[in-house]
This record gives structure tokens, sequence and C-alpha cells, in this order.
């Protein structure tokens, strides 16, 4: 019987390369002539090389301080979404066929294998748009990465210094991955916290998993298999999906590495691999460059509003000049916003009939705002978009498409119907880089999502849990201060 | 608290055309100026309206009988697939996870929940490049839906009707979405079975689960947002990953949508849908016209050579040379193939080292062909591709690229050492559509994958009921028969 021979197949991994003499017709025109760039090499295995090497002991303050802020952030969205229906539908669909109780859902009672664990914690983690913010890219990087790693962790004790250095691994894995391909990626179509963040699930959890060099350079060939998520997708239960596939992808990516299933060496930069199938822009560098010295993970943001990042500005200037004028609603006459096209081209809605339909209406984000003098998940309710109010006002939300402006920008002129105007330039919104929420502010978002779902006292308990990650012997116990007693 | 609010979020789906003023910067370069589709309506919800009407009893004859060859052929490379170390790294890898054990791996003793059963059967049926092929796409339609339904019938009996009926509507929607977007989107980079396969999938576990019109719409969207596989994988266990995981990935959509997990409803034509975002071309009639009328599925063909479709003519022209001029290698001076440019562009490796480099090799294909008169799985072992009157001959093999040739076309030239010369010109190889496979044929490959596995009796059995599925009360009796007592 053949089976000796076909058992002695695939002993090793062979990269093949067969593509050289073929010109890639259909992505040579897409190219720009002027950034057509040099045949690129072992960029996925300096990267595997990276994540393998990278200790706890390397990372600097500040990536060490963001990279807490970054897991706190998350878990409040994380339990603050549990409840959605979007959490309730996945649970119930996907229990019947879970491994078995290794990992919590956050702020529920249920107990699924690492994969489901990570896929429903990851999908909780974005239901209200209200996770990090990685600006350069718009990759809202914890959600695949710590999804997977906090399941891992409860799996398989993990110390809390290593789960900071996981994370942010697993987080500069996904945004160097991103600034490659960004913009161009994100423009054909691609919702590109699923297409990276399965990179940084896979880096991260391998990382825990402790991979050799090669076995990592598979994962991140596994991870570039299985891309996850279109914007056509955005105002659906889909785009939540999305972050938590990417998770659940990764971990599966990770295991099958780590036993040896393999693939190519340059599944990131061949010249049919990942980077050139979906994007016309490949820029190696932003991949490999100054690792270990340059971190995206220390640019991470958080969001002070509910909903897209491109609306912040208006929201902040609009509470801004509410609050400073007492304004109210029936003395206006016209709000001009002076925005970048992409704040049209996302949230370009103008009459939003359910909340999530709000979250893509730049009229209902400054109407509503105006109105309650905040941006917070209520404002993005069946009940904000439908109140007279607020619908009334939001007729007289005027975007003007402006080039020159920065979509972290806004400048806006409020036209009172008494003949003055009120004007504000925004630079750089609250939640920015440049004006970062402060921990206190971050606390202040946590305890407001978490509110109805763990008491108040263990609300503390899990904030000061996060907080203090580097000190805990197990990061598991994250978890397990996430769900109600 | 609020969470009453959040609960009531997202009840229904809410498809936003968010899009409709921006430019797709990247991807309106790279479309061909003559080939400007008009915008596309209602192709998915089209698609899932068929899916979800169509009828056993819809079936022309010619359809049933196509779709018995190809399930039997799917369980014959499944099975023989099943003992290979890819299955047993894959096994090894997920065994911890698995959910309940409620399906078979074919040729195997382990059971696992349908999701992960079915990326393995999906996995071995691919790992000799053996299974079917639709050649207008070069997608391999049975791995990604056959190894969904069937571990799906395992948990919920499905009669023999209804799972050939699910059987022809997947391979009909993965084929005629892979039409569409064929052949730039596999040029650009994408293993085309694993992205058409998860629609593949997601259609036929569907219609199994009685899903309504809008829930089917759903699941496709959820296909949508999971491709799967890149080119650069070819030639490592990654290939193989990828129907398996475009098989589980199916299931995973329809098991949300079957709990109302919303999506767009226009995920493959939307601007920033699945079709603009993975090709530049995009015939949508090719998905929606003559549904019911047209079927892809009939032109299904099945492999008499264990590798590649590109390299079976000079197979073909090969053995015929060799059987009836009663070649020997050291008669032959020079082997000339004119052969189609994609003939070097997936197969140029000029020296493989294992066996599985083979199958990517045209150079072995031929010299191994002349010297064993086959091209079966042993001949793409490591024994065979290092044997050294193989690497002698190898050598031999002059490949000329000529444009005029078609891919299913080769013309072959031997030249001896005595200065005769012998020709063969290959209009069309065994195996493909217009001279397929006899059912007798079918048998003796099924016999010898499967020898070894199972005992000659059993082979027999399982043969049987393939062959029969239209009368059997539960498909999942093939399952049954497919696992070793």
């Amino acid at each position: 019987m053949p089976n000796t021979n076909r058992r002695s197949l695939l002993k090793t991994a062979a990269a093949l390369p067969l593509m050289a003499a073929a010109p890639n017709a259909a992505f040579a025109q897409a190219a720009p002539a002027a950034a057509k760039p040099e045949p690129a090499k072992d960029v996925t295995r300096t990267l595997a090389k990276y994540i393998v090497a990278g200790r706890y002991d390397d990372l600097p303050a500040n990536v060490r301080k963001e990279g807490v802020r970054t897991l706190l952030n998350w878990v409040g969205v994380a339990i603050g979404g549990s409840h959605h229906q979007t959490v309730d539908i996945a649970v119930s669909a996907l229990a019947p066929f879970s491994g078995p109780a290794q990992a919590s859902l956050l702020g529920r009672h249920e107990r699924f294998d690492i994969m489901n664990a990570a896929f429903i914690n990851g999908v909780s983690s974005h239901i209200f748009d209200y996770d990090d913010t990685h600006l350069k890219t718009i990759i809202h990087p914890a959600g695949p990465v710590v999804s997977a790693i906090l399941a891992l962790a409860e799996m398989q004790p993990v110390s809390g210094k290593d789960f900071l250095n996981a994370l942010v691994l697993g987080v500069e894995t996904e945004c160097r991955i991103g600034n490659a391909v960004y913009p161009n990626h994100f423009d054909i179509g691609w919702h590109i916290t699923g297409t990276a963040g399965v990179f940084g699930s896979a880096a991260a959890v391998g990382k825990l998993l402790n991979l050799t060099e090669q076995q990592m350079t598979w994962a991140l060939g596994l991870a570039a298999s299985q891309p996850v998520g279109l914007r056509e997708s955005f105002g659906t239960m889909n785009k939540s999906f999305n972050p938590g596939r990417a998770a659940s992808n990764g971990i599966f990516a990770a295991l099958l590495a780590s036993k040896n299933f393999t693939s190519s060496d340059s599944m990131i930069e061949a010249k049919r691999g990942w980077a050139n199938t979906v994007s016309t822009k490949q820029d190696y560098a932003e991949i490999t460059g100054d690792l270990g010295k340059r971190y995206e993970s220390a640019l991470n943001t958080y969001k002070p509003f509910a909903c897209g990042i491109v609306m912040h500005p208006s929201i902040d200037a609009a509470i801004q000049l509410r609050n400073e004028n007492h304004l109210k609603a029936d003395q206006i006459e016209r709000i001009e916003l002076k925005v970048n096209p992409l704040v049209l081209e996302l949230t370009g809605k103008k009459t939003p009939h359910e909340g999530l339909e709000g979250k893509f209406s730049i009229y209902h984000a400054v109407a509503v705002a105006i109105i309650e003098g905040a941006g917070g998940e209520k404002q993005f309710s069946d009940r904000a978009v439908n109140d007279p109010q607020v619908v009334a006002l939001r007729g007289k939300v005027v975007p003007i498409i402006t080039p020159g402006v920065d979509t972290a920008q806004v400048d806006m002129t409020i036209v009172l119907k008494d003949g003055r105007t009120l004007h504000r330039h925004i630079e750089r919104a609250i939640g920015s880089v440049e004006v970062p929420m402060s921990d206190k502010q971050l606390e202040a978002k946590f305890a407001d999502l978490v509110e109805g779902i763990l008491p108040a006292p263990a609300i503390r308990g899990v904030m000061d849990a996060c907080w203090n990650v580097e000190a805990l012997p197990n990061a598991a116990e994250i978890a397990k201060l996430s769900v109600p007693a």
C-alpha cells in the first residue's frame, strides 16, 4: 500500500518560487508607476524573528503604559457590549459546536473553547464602535489581539508581564502590516482591522505558545491566508464579526503552526503573497524598519465618543460650542462643517432610522451632540436617532467637503437665528494622540460601559487588575474578574 | 442602566449605501476601461433566492449524474489523503479544542464537531491535488462543499436527495461566483478554491439548514467576509488548508445567519463588496444568468493524474507515446513540449527534491510518465522525484512557451537518439469535459486511493453508497462507511 510514501510527503516546508516568469497582469496596471517597489525579501521571516525574540524587559516605559491603557479600554468595551443582541445571537449559534469550556465570555456566564471565546469577545468589543484606534491606519488593534491572548491565558497560565509583551508584539505586528498597505488596501474595500488583525492575533498567540522562528513564520503565513472583512459590511452585525473572526483565525493559525503545519516563508511579501494580493501599495519598510525602536502600539488612541473616528472632531467642536454658549437647538439656523472627504464617504447617512445607523451619520452625530452634550452609546440608540428635536436639527447640519482639512480636523461655524455666528477650529480632537484621554477619563468610560453588567465593587476590581497587569502571576485573573458573579 | 437601548440596536439588517460619493481610487486605475460594468443590483439576493428555492426535482438527469460522480470522486480522495502527515498534524493541533464528536474524519477514528471535521476532511481531500476541477475557473468544487454538508448530515439527518441537491447548489454557487471574477482574481494571487469555496459551503449548508431568503443573503455576506487562500501557499501544507478552511468558514457563516446574524444584502456586488475588492473583473451575469438552466456543476471533471491540471495534457501525451512505442528512457535525446504559458508559471520547478515539489514540475511529471507509464500519487512521492533515472530524463524535457496553445492542450515531440521523432498533439486530455473519465476509471482511482485504509469489501460498500446516494434515507451513511471499522 502506498501510505508510507504519502506520509513522507511535506516533511518540511517547500516554499516554491513558482511564479518568477509571469507578470501579475491585473495588479501591474493598478500599481502607481512611481511606487513600484524593489522585490522584497525576508519580510515575513524578519517580522517572525522579531516577535520570537521580543522580551518584556525590552519594552520602553511609555510602550508598557500604553499597552496597559489598551488593555483597560478593551476590557471595558468588551464587557460593555456583551449583552448586545449581536452577541446573544452569536452565542446561541455557536454554543452547540463549542469545544471544552476553556475561556470566559466577558460579561456573561457561558464559557467556550478558546477560539470561539475569542470570537465572541472580539465581537463584543467592537459592537459600539467604541474600541481603540491606531489613527494612521484606522485599525482597531485590541479586538483581534487581546480577545485571542486573554482566552489563551485562561487555558495556559500566562504571567502579566508575558501577557503585556504579547499584547504589544501583536499590536506592533498588525499595525506595521497595516501601515505597509494603508490607505490603498482600505480604499479598495477591506476592513483593515479584520485583515491586518489576523496577523496580530497569530503573532501574539504564537508568542505565548513559544513558537520557533520557523513556526512563527508559518503562523504568519496561515494568518495571511485568512483575511477577514469588507467595508460593505459596515452598518450590520457583520462589522463586529470581523475583529472577532480575526482573533479566532489568528489562534487557528498559531495552533497549527505550533505542530509544524507548514506555509510559505514569504507569505507577506511574495509576488502572489498577501500584500500584492490585497493592496496596490506595499511599503515593507513599515513592517521591518526600526523593529524594537519605533512602536506603533505607543500611538494607540481611545474613543471618547461611541462612533467612527472621523466624526470625533465634529462632535468635539459641537460639544465645546454648546457648553461655552449654553446653546439650545431652537437658536440654531445652520451648522456648517468643513470636513475631510472621508467624513461623508464613511458617515454620509442623512436619515438614520436605527441607533446603529446613527454611527454612520455625521448629521445625527452633530445634532445629538448639540442637544445632549455627549457622544456616548446612549446618543447612538434608537431613541436618540428618532428624537424629533434631533431629527429637526440634523436637517440643519451642512458638511462641506474641504480637501485641505485633515480627517483629524474640523472647522465648524454655527449660524444662529439672531444673526450671530459661533466658530471653532479643531486641530486635534479629544482622544487623539496629541490630546489623549486621561487615565481618569478612561476609567469613567469603562464604568459607564460596564455599569449594570458588573456591580460597582467588581468594576473597581477589574479596572485595578488591568492597571496592575504587570504584577499579576496569571493574566487570566482579568477574565475571571470580568464575569458576573 | 443603558442596556435596554443597547439590546434594541440592530434588530434588523441595516445595509447602508455609505459609499456613494467616493471613487474607489486604487481599483479605478486597475479596471480595464472596456470592461467597466454597470452598477450591479441584487446579485447576492438573486443568488440567495435561487438557492432557497432550488429543489432536487428541478435538477436535470445529467446534473444529478455529475453530482453523484463529484461525490464519489471526493470521498475517494478524502479517504485517500486521510493519513497524510498534514492531516495528522492538523488533527493533533485541533483535537484539544474541538466541540462534541458530531462528525467523522473520513478514513480515521477521531470525531470532531462539524466545523473542525469539515476542515480536516477538506484538507484530506486536497492533499494529493487529485480532487475534482471546474476547468473554467480551476476551482476544486467538492472540497469546500461536500466536506461541509457531509459533516452536517451526521448531526442532522439529511435525505440523499436533499444532500445531492445541496451539493449541486453549493457547486453552482462557487463556480458561478468564480466565473464572475476569473481569471483576474486568480491572476492577482488568490487561491480561487478557497475564496469562492466559502460561498459554496455557506450556500449548501444554508440550504440544508432551511435558511430563509434573507438569512441566505446574510450567509453569503458572512461568507464574503472570509475568503481563504493565496497562491503563494502552493507547494506547502497551506494549500490543502484552503479548501478545508473554506468549508468550515462557510458553515460558520450559515450557522450565524440561521440565527439572524446580519450582513449587508449586497456583499457580492456592492462598490466595496467582495467582487470589487478581490478582483478587477466582475461579470455578474455569470452569477445570475440562466439560473436553473445553465449548470456549471455539470462541467465538473476528475483528475486521472495526481497533480495540477495544467500538466495533464503533457502526461497524457507522454503515456500514449510511451505505450504505443514501448519507449525506454535511454532511447530519448530530447522531449519538446509546446505549452501554454501557464504551464511554466505554475509548474516550472526544474529540480524538485520532495514528492510534493514534483507536482509543481512539468519536467518531473513528463519524465516519470515516460518511465513509469502513470501519473498517480506514487509518481509524486519522494522516491519518484529522487529516482536517478527520472532525474536524468527530466533534464531532457524542454517546455516551449507557445501562446496559441490552450492550457488543455500540448504538442509533444520526442526526439530519439536514433534520429527518429515521435509526435503527439493532445487537443483535450483524459479527464477533461470532452474526454471524461468513465465511471469505471473513477472506481479504479477510488480503489487505488483507499486501498490500505479500508478493506476491499468496505471500499465496494462506500462506492455503492455514493452511486446510490439518491436512495439513501440519510446521506450520513456515506461518512459512516468511510471510517475504518
